[in-house]
């Protein structure tokens, strides 16, 4: 099964990933005409049937139209949000993002937002004990930050890497952003040009393919299973398109909820050493565990400046906040702040200082705990729910999904649809496929609905499903 | 005069951005060897010598560097932040900004942040009025903001800048985020690519040219004189360019203190219509008039969509809270959306509620005359302690800022060196040229210092002046 999936790249998604790379770096315009099939196929050395079928899913995919059967050109990226008018300043560089979309919906069982309920985090006690902070801290108001972020904030989370996640990371290796998404967009913007090679997991978190391909990434996927990556296949990868970066989310992954193991987060660092790949880890469920603390992070194995490794705090901290960290050696520490500080010029001193007073408190703590268990009960429930559909997944040992795959019977687009029209949420698969193939999967978070919530909702979903299966 | 500065780009100037376009757009790869300047200067039609004198530029520009007399290459980007180690992932497309270095310096006379002192903000009483915030609405703590920002502050700044700025905007055209930079650096990502031609007004603010040249785009000065723009010259330059867009500080600009006269407001609509350029109007001292009210923004002429509108406050209202507003007509709207939530998600929903709480409180409201008055009297200190030095500046009716020019006799750079030794601080004009030839001008900022700083630091600065003179 694994061989299957190992094998290399099929010759139809080279073409669509060839084709895709032209068209987002721009060397393929809006509303150009791309090569004709027969030309495509004798410059690729393929089949024409190949070259069709990777035109095809480009269409589907809407980065390709048919004009009159006079062939394929190049969808313009403007064009869903410039339909209401002709202005002539259609074209922007902006790319969608997939996710948000999703979340705009409103709905009483919200299963696409992997964020933990408001509801099951302490802001009344929040709101009481800051008040202190801004009466003893007037001047935070009136003071901009630093570009790495407040000095004693950084002391603390160090110690705090250290003791809880035995991760050394020393104050200086440590800059305050504005989420975690901040700086995924940030690392994409500063280490990743058009035609750059980027490895990412598969599945992986669809706001950092969104972010990578805004680039002009050539997108490479890395298979990860319940155990792990294949590292013989990492290696090969790495060895053959020299990747700017690999972005990865190893503990707790998002939306499969696998976790690597640690020989592998070794292995991973030497790798990145012997062919000077980037790993950015995105560790931000790495305190959402039931049972057993994960492994030590992959930053925790870098000497060398490899590694760029980022914790976020609003799903399951304070939202309202938007504190994160991004923690790296010396060598790339510097680039990370000029980033920063072209992006934003460092983050709200504000939450920094609101971050540090609450997250540090013994109340906080204590509530981290109530939450494992709070969410690990709803895991089951959810489960418990599903047990009875035949869906397939498995069972994770710590974040906010279940990653489910659906029998070949049940067309997942059409399952959204219906789902949404009964004000029920889920993430289709496909967005969280770099390669937009995995159809028959969903990503059900449990995190944001209670658990009266997930009984109703999966029930009214499973029903949902069996209406529509063919 | 003016047609003086208004002739074509000189001859070494072009060969300079050509060169500089190639280095940035990644044409010519860091370490590469550049063409000879016989074969440039051939290439281009030039005389060596105007070659040879744009290569000396780049190179002091820190562009190039000499190899042992064998000829010019691409000095690394990243060399900066590599010299400490050999580290092989050293090439990051970050770019330097240039103005927070020299605010990293600590000195007793602050005369480079244009930045309103905290003691002139009362955050006292902000601490004690926000803590009402907490408790009446604990759950925006728990809270993500929707991407565009909070609904209720939207509205409320809709009547502000309608009442107080004549400028009709809609709830619905306007996006909160994360202080100015952030809009502007997303609107260099978003509609600025390599070779893309961006027009910025000459001098123009440091961070906002470094955020376009990051974009590899080629930049085309638009002369500022007291007395506004030559339209004339702005609609050859589009004509002849095509510019995606022009951004411009037309209020109490920064670092000149101008301000643009009405009649050319409309103008400028008239002609971003007609050439499709995007206007990108920031107007972030708009507030800070000492006698009467500048003219309506460019924004408000704007009916079809052509102009993006920027209004931050943390220069005077709260850099603690970093919260600012971009305003577009509805064509805009979905391209700056789609930004704003692949950069970081939407702004923390805390400081949205702060801000607004604080902002339309009668405080905040007579903080702001007092405050306009405050700097004007600053403004009128510094010019009195500056009319003994024969410099010439053109006094200011509002804003943070007096732009002035040395006699050719002092060396600016020197100047710059030795004051920072001697605790002073201040921005050499150069950095706000996008032409970086703009050597004998140097911008004091009279927002940080108090009425005691201004007289005996401008003392300082000028006897240091005196001393170093050739």
């Amino acid at each position: 099964m694994k061989n299957q999936i190992h094998n290399e790249i099929p010759l139809f998604k080279q073409v669509y990933d060839f084709a895709l790379r032209r068209i987002e770096g721009g060397d393929w315009k809006e509303h150009e005409k791309v090569p004709s099939v027969r030309t495509m196929a004798a410059k690729m050395k393929m089949h024409r049937l190949t070259v069709l079928k990777a035109y095809q899913m480009l269409k589907n995919d809407n980065h390709l139209y048919v004009k009159d059967k006079s062939g394929y050109y190049v969808q313009p990226k403007g064009i869903r949000v410039f339909t209401q008018t002709d202005n002539p300043i259609v074209s922007s560089y902006v790319h969608k993002n997939h996710l948000s979309e999703i979340h705009q919906v409103k709905v009483d069982y919200q299963f696409s937002k992997a964020l933990v309920n408001p509801k099951l985090l302490p802001t009344k006690f929040f709101s009481e004990y800051l008040k202190d902070v801004l009466v003893s801290e007037p001047e935070i108001l009136g003071t901009y930050s630093t570009i790495e972020g407040d000095e004693k904030l950084r002391k603390h989370m160090s110690s705090y890497f250290i003791e809880k996640n035995n991760m050394h990371v020393d104050p200086a290796e440590l800059v305050v952003f504005s989420g975690a998404q901040q700086v995924i967009y940030l690392v994409a913007q500063t280490f990743v040009k058009r035609r750059d090679t980027v490895l990412l997991e598969r599945p992986s978190y669809s706001m950092a393919i969104d972010a990578f391909r805004q680039q002009g990434a050539e997108i490479i996927p890395v298979e990860l299973f319940p155990d792990g990556y294949d590292i013989a296949e990492i290696e090969q990868l790495m060895k053959k398109h020299q990747p700017r970066l690999f972005y990865l989310n190893p503990t707790f992954h998002n939306p499969t909820g696998y976790t690597v193991p640690a020989d592998q987060r070794k292995q991973l660092v030497e790798l990145a050493e012997a062919y000077g790949c980037l790993l950015v880890e995105d560790d931000t469920n790495y305190d959402i565990y039931f049972d057993e603390k994960p492994p030590p992070p992959i930053f925790s194995y870098d000497t060398e400046g490899y590694v760029i490794y980022i914790r976020g705090y609003s799903k399951y901290v304070s939202p309202g906040l938007r504190i994160a960290f991004a923690a790296c050696r010396a060598p790339l520490m510097n680039i990370l702040k000029s980033a920063k500080s072209l992006a934003d010029n460092g983050a709200p001193l504000l939450n920094q200082k609101m971050f540090l007073h609450y997250f540090f408190s013994d109340r906080m703590q204590t509530h981290l705990e109530k939450l494992r268990i709070a969410l690990s009960i709803r895991k089951e429930i959810m489960e418990e729910e599903l047990d009875k559909s035949g869906w397939k997944w498995v069972s994770p040992k710590g974040g906010l999904n279940l990653w489910v795959e659906l029998p070949g019977h049940i067309p997942v687009e059409r399952l959204l649809d219906e789902c949404l029209k009964n004000s029920i949420s889920f993430v289709p698969g496909e967005i969280c496929d770099p390669l937009k193939e995995r159809k028959a999967w969903i990503r059900l978070s449990y995190s944001f609905v209670n658990e009266n919530e997930i009984r109703s909702g999966v029930r009214k979903l499973l029903r949902i499903a069996d209406e529509i299966s063919l």
